[in-house]
């Protein structure tokens, strides 16, 4: 994060080229997908995935069980997509079968997206099957893995998917800034000029890669760097598979204590992602509010901000923090919750 | 650069404020316009305020003399915009009263584009007569500041513009991986829509902001933390004039040295912005390739690639360097140029 890169350099290029390849690897696609990094925030991957790879006499079904989903759907409508909606209950995970069902009704749809694991909730859909439904009705599938790339496994060679997005700052643990596309590369080649605008247009942004190593327009140099250095971490800590443990046992440890301080959690753990938690809100006298501030002046910052229907909060497992750190955050909880049970009594 | 923000806590909440009200300020601008960070490369912020602020049943006169102005107007064309292109010779400027004529031709044009400073060819186009002839004409002007903003005064009190677009990473000598728009906030306010995306809708940005403080998508916060502490810098240098004295500076001795060492600048000293040389390339035995490795070897790192359509190479004169590195830059190529002699006349 220290060093400025030229952007045109052969040292920059370099760079772009490795972190492409580390990318494509990590989805076991390096055969059949190019991984497109794209300067922004990870919303700004899914919007140049659908403009780019949904055609534009194509039709996109968005499968939604939370905010994301919802975002997608609204991005592409905004865009002039034609857009079909396959909603369930924000605690529901993705119905295959009624997948399969939607694509049946349908023979418009082109392309289908779904949400790997909704942040709104924290649930984790079940990929395996929903690709198996997509790919059995001839569709392709755009995967919002923002939230679950980099800890839960996605092989491309098994799973079939048209596109993976996801940003450097959530699993793999880099700084925010860069987002990326990794997209199965005969498709995106065909897909010159349908993007509607030009800074999102992921062919273009690849064609650009291709052609000379170099990013279209200025990239955060700093941030691609500090991508690179966050995957050495994930090769050292063991990969995907140990990554998505440790963090797996964030969750559990923090559902345990928060069960044993009396909170209950929105998801039954057969739904949960490893990657945040979502809590019921137990109303008055608990204040989210009065906690995070609790938590906030001894350090430690909570993720602030519901998006389910239902009255709750969120804790994130994710980052580099390990199960002391878990455990730690437990301990302000409970002292928190004393307090404030003996503020209400007083 | 060190420091994990939480971006929705209220510590960066007041730093992506501050860091508007800085921007603003610039430009002298707190009364009237209202600055929107976004995340990604410079371009992104010309296609947002493209997109958000020419009216969809407007008209864009985009005033081109190089690759930055054609590129405005084949993004506006991209994004179904009409579009009108006033174009000159890359070696002259913009012409104040061929674009009050042209205005007066096309009253279907509601907004001018003007690139401010061309970093084609380091060409500062006359922003405030050009202003005048779009104000007097009744028309709106976005002013595309990116290799201008920070070095040369841009007084938005003196001189009409609806929008201006910059970056991070060049004049105000942050990090790349964040632009900005200062656009006039009445005008932005009746906007509502218009963006044909998500992702770059300014307006959409700009109420997300003055709702909670927040961004509307993941900021990268390492990269705005970098430019709230190169805004320090710029103020303690003196400001915006002693910063592009300092530039003026630089472009001076590097073009006296390079006239010396037998280079030919490809613009008169009248049109020349201070920001980056543009050198007429002398042709064999004399390669730019071979002259960037050998500084590159040095660690001296020149900015690879040329834009404008007469044989040329560019020198960069911006950035955290002072008039010794330019000198130290100058005996480099002094250097290489009698060893290419040589070797030429071996």
């Amino acid at each position: 994060m220290d060093r400025d890169w030229g952007s045109r350099d052969a040292d920059f290029v370099a760079l772009s080229e490795r972190v492409r390849r580390r990318l494509v690897a990590l989805a076991q696609s390096e055969a059949t997908h190019a991984a497109v990094p794209l300067q922004g925030a990870g919303t700004f991957a899914v919007e140049a995935a659908i403009g780019t790879l949904v055609p534009r006499d194509g039709k996109l079904l968005v499968l939604v069980n939370g905010a994301y989903g919802r975002r997608a759907a609204e991005m592409a409508a905004r865009m002039g997509r034609a857009v079909a909606v396959l909603e369930c209950a924000e605690d529901r995970a993705v119905d295959p079968a009624a997948v399969a069902g939607a694509l049946a009704d349908d023979p418009a749809v082109t392309d289908v997206l779904l949400v790997h694991l909704e942040t709104t909730s924290g649930l984790l859909n079940p990929l395996a099957p929903v690709a198996a439904a997509v790919a059995a009705a001839g569709r392709r599938l755009l995967l919002d893995a923002m939230s679950s790339f980099g800890a839960v496994p996605i092989n491309l060679r098994e799973t079939p998917c048209s596109a993976v997005m996801a940003s450097a700052n959530k699993c793999l643990e880099g700084v925010p800034g860069l987002a990326y596309v990794i997209a199965e590369a005969g498709h995106l080649a065909a897909m010159a000029g349908n993007s509607p605008g030009t800074s999102l247009d992921l062919h273009a942004q690849w064609r650009g890669f291709e052609a000379n190593g170099q990013w279209r327009f200025t990239p955060p140099t700093h941030v691609l760097a500090a991508l690179d250095t966050a995957l050495d971490g994930l090769d050292r800590e063991g990969g995907v598979a140990a990554r998505g443990a440790r963090y797996a046992r964030h969750c559990e440890v923090l559902a345990g204590g928060l069960a044993a301080l009396g909170f209950r959690t929105y998801l039954p753990p057969d739904l949960r992602g490893p990657v945040i938690l979502t809590l019921r809100d137990p109303g008055p006298p608990f204040s989210f509010e009065a906690m995070y501030a609790a938590l906030h002046r001894q350090g430690i910052v909570l993720y602030p901000g519901k998006l389910t229907g239902a009255p709750s909060f969120r804790i994130g497992c994710i980052g580099a923090i390990n199960e002391d750190d878990i455990r730690r955050t437990l301990a302000a909880i409970g002292a928190f919750m004393r307090q404030g049970h003996q503020a209400a009594a007083d």
